[in-house]
């Protein structure tokens, strides 16, 4: 009775490329005695496979795939399957292979169509209950995802039918299972596992068997995705598997204690944090002592690493200023690719004080990374030359953008001249009041911090140096960039909050409105004062073009801005009435 | 029995904006004796709302705003009408109001969810058939949108139920009607009229009776609706409304002969193109006798006119290299804003042909446009000595993507200093092969010509000509800009053709692939060259940074790139197998 969830790191589309990850994964799991291996949800295509779905060559492909995978034990393999009649939708399926002829187990019923899911667009839903009957010597009642989150209460709107109910209510009248799977694509965010442990409890308690939950892991897209597998026993015990890695968890049904797991063996296999089995008594909730900064660390640096390895881009280029953003732009991509494919350039202007020349400095030598400074003063000079007359007479931001996007073009010069991909350092709090310069610090393939607040970046300097010395190295936030007052130093003097409010208070209105969904007069009636709420609100969504061009950002907050990331036009956030 | 479609070109999200446009336009229809007045799908959002409907508080602001509308006539109102049930989404409905107590008449049955659609997202669909009892008089079915498009066969998977044929049913069971109205918004494409025609010809036949369509029109996000409101009789015949502009189409039900168009009175009514109203015998086709090129005009202007105004953007900057692209888009600038609130900036390189700076400066005089000519030379040798070692050792395309760097620096600081936005004036043919610069020639706020293939360019240009030419103004764009090879002119002697196929050659095949969905052994089936279309596949989705940071263009092909524009990453369209 041994179950091996495959917890793999595919890439959308690849349908080759992830055939050969499950089966390497597979092969782990066979001579770790496994019965049989269930693996995540759509594992064939990858999640999100989004509108590759509309093309029925790519669907068709994928369940060929899938059913001609040469499997050394019985398994369970997330696939979209073609549609039964003409004029429907694919299925969100499972296929049974290696026990007998190859043949669909199951069609997900629950499809979630609401934050970043939208399967209603590419799927059609299943009516019948997943069973599977004498595979690796078991009857498995089979779930995806969604399926499992209505019994536990945790879906936005209640759909029409209930899953587990369902299978529950047919062990209820004999029909005997030794367990539930759930193939899984489940997002990362804030709190996420305690709500991915409360759905497998639940489901285990409904169904009076074990549940076990196979978590997609890796970055797709603009998602990213924590692994962290789970097996939940009716009693209330549970285990759960390493988040952010890649690799197999055995879990022998009646034995608890003796789960393991096995990291990939794929030479570039996701391997971020320390990944240890988690084991949980009933009732017990999984330590979390550091208010889930270790996890945020970790699913930053997984999103640029796995963006990076999916794209085939090798190495990262990067404006280092001194000030706290690009500092931990540079501590994550340090991480995600090693110190030795990260370069930094420091382009101070006539505006830059001397504390962040040497904070720049100190940030590349602690990391190990390569560094040049080419001071921007030559072209600074013959900038405003050419656009003297234009920058006298007109609005004075386009004097700051100018030094702005002559750091970008010194960036982007290196990144192609090298091969290599600038990544943006800016943070969600700033990008949000647009607080950036367009093709300027905005520039860049892919912006680490983007979707963290600017309190987030400061707990993270912070995190990454406790990282640095907890192993005998030096610590790559220096003091000072942690202290000193924000400052873009674009004009003599300035600083953030000539601007903006202070961080604290600009983040609180900011999380209140994007993520808690609250208007003005309800963030007023929590007790923020009224004219800075209203400035802040003003200025969101807001930069020269009244639009976002915005590198992608892993999501890693509770509710991201929703579609704004991806298409933010006018009126986006700011209906009015 | 006279009816009067409401063809209004609303803001999304803007509620109260919208509100006053409708009362414009329903003043419009009482004096010209109007017993009722239809508008167009959502109204009162504006379409495509999309995630402004997860907000509890916009939906009810949005039903009750077009609750309480002091109308001057009966109206039927589209507008999110808030869920019957906790739990629910909100529907996509119509109010009747000014007919008794506002009250709910209706809920979409059929919401597509493919292509730019994504209404499963957003709403619960309808059961019951929509009928309306003696409003204005009249007894009246009442539809919205997809809900006709069904019964006339266009609709890419077929629906459960079908509006048209219920309502139909009814009729023949002796419900007496005397029309029905649908509240449509229907985005432009290529032939889109035509199937408009068809839907609306298709619905009248089946009833037995009038089949009515009131189509917004402008540009919203990314999509451009055309308007071109239609009424069909029994026997096929029909009148169509206008496309490019707001107004309302006032029709008696009984004399066809009798339809007239009141072009909106409000002050910033769009108004593009020639408003003619088209009569049609039974059987009878509009004209077409160009290819569709006068309304791709039209498209394309309206959709740039509507961008800034609903965005307050008031002037704008591009540059002028004296190619095909920055000629025509400089001709739907001027066309849009006015040649007053255009600027054209030439930056000639050491790499500019002097019939380059010439074929610029004869585009800007021939507009009446604001021109300036800035050398990038100081600035180009400043920044190649900052750069000098890294580009001598790099790739070779850093150096060229250097200068196109400079000028959008320029451009944007322009922009910037005068309080006017950056257009981008790239085609989808170049952006498509990644032919372009990111933070370069892709800088700008907004791409006029990014969903027009490089020959619709060449198409384009030729039409504005001749509409410059048949009002006694010089042709815009010159008999070089069309004739010479085109080249980036970013290396000495460098032409498209070096790296590119020759356009017509590179649309057939990108044409086949996009909007066909042909794959590679399919498209080398028909005819073109293996290498060929090796290449250009290879080369499609690709840039520096493996994905785009498109400004938004009106979608105006028949099949867009899908969710490509919106978030195209690594894989999105170049799946493997």
């Amino acid at each position: 009775m041994r179950i091996a969830l495959l917890q793999a790191d595919p890439t959308v589309g690849d349908l080759a490329g992830n055939a050969e990850r499950l089966l390497s994964l597979a092969h782990q799991a066979h001579v770790a005695a496994a019965d049989i291996a269930v693996t995540t949800e759509l594992a064939i295509t990858g999640y999100p496979p989004r509108d590759l779905l509309l093309s029925p060559a790519f669907v068709a492909a994928a369940e060929e795939r899938a059913a001609a995978l040469p499997v050394p034990l019985p398994m369970l393999i997330g696939t979209p399957l073609r549609p039964d009649e003409d004029g429907q939708r694919p299925m969100n399926g499972v296929l049974s292979v290696g026990n007998g002829k190859p043949r669909r187990a199951y069609a997900k019923q629950l499809l979630p169509t609401y934050d970043v899911f939208d399967e209603a667009r590419y799927f059609h839903a299943g009516r019948q209950p997943g069973l599977v009957r004498g595979a690796g010597g078991m009857d498995l009642g089979v779930t995806v995802c969604e399926d499992a989150w209505q019994a536990a209460g945790l879906t936005p709107a209640a759909y029409a039918s209930d899953p587990i109910a369902h299978l529950a209510a047919l062990v209820r009248q004999d029909v005997a299972l030794h367990a539930t799977v759930n193939l899984s694509a489940s997002p990362f965010h804030h709190d996420k596992r305690e709500d991915r442990l409360h759905v497998a409890r639940t489901a285990a308690a409904h169904l009076g068997h074990p549940f076990l939950l196979a978590n997609q892991v890796g970055g797709n897209d603009d998602l990213v995705f924590d692994g962290a597998s789970i097996v939940a026993w009716p009693d209330g015990r549970a285990v759960l598997a390493p988040a952010w890695s890649e690799g197999v968890l055995v879990v022998d049904l009646n034995r608890p204690e003796e789960a393991c797991w096995l990291p990939s063996e794929a030479h570039d296999a996701l391997r971020v944090g320390l990944g240890d089995l988690v084991h949980l008594a009933p009732g017990e909730a999984p330590r979390n002592d550091d208010n889930g900064l270790e996890a945020l660390a970790n699913a930053v640096v997984t999103g640029l690493a796995d963006y990076c390895r999916k794209s085939g881009l090798e190495r990262i280029v990067l404006g280092l200023s001194g000030g706290i953003d690009s500092a931990v732009a540079a501590c994550v991509a340090a991480e995600a690719l090693g110190p030795d494919a990260v370069h930094g350039l420091a382009m101070p202007s006539r505006h830059s004080s001397q504390h962040s020349r040497d904070d720049a400095r100190w940030t590349a030598e602690a990391l190990g990374m390569r560094f040049s400074e080419i001071p921007l003063t030559t072209l600074h000079d013959a900038a405003e030359q050419d656009l003297g007359a234009v920058l006298r007479s007109g609005h004075a931001v386009a004097a700051e953008n100018l030094q702005a996007r002559l750091r970008a073009l010194l960036v982007m010069g290196h990144a192609n001249a090298e091969g290599a991909m600038a990544i943006a350092t800016g943070n969600k709090s700033e990008l949000a009041q647009g607080y950036c310069t367009l093709y300027g610090d905005m520039a860049g393939g892919y912006a680490p911090l983007g979707d963290l607040w600017k309190m987030e970046v400061y707990a993270l300097a912070e995190h990454f140096n406790a990282r640095a010395v907890a192993v005998g190295k030096p610590a790559p936030v220096n003091d000072s960039t942690c202290t000193k007052p924000p400052s873009a130093e674009l004009a003599p003097g300035q600083v953030d909050e000539d601007t903006l409010p202070p961080y604290p208070v600009l983040d609180r209105i900011l999380r209140a409105h994007i993520e808690d969904g609250l208007d003005r007069a309800r963030i007023v009636e929590a007790g923020d004062d009224p004219d800075v709420v209203r400035d802040v609100l003003a200025r969101l969504g807001r930069n020269e073009h009244k639009r976002w061009q915005m590198p992608p950002a892993p999501r890693v907050s509770r509710r991201a801005f929703g579609q704004g990331w991806r298409m933010p036009l006018a009126g986006r956030h700011d209906w009015r009435d």
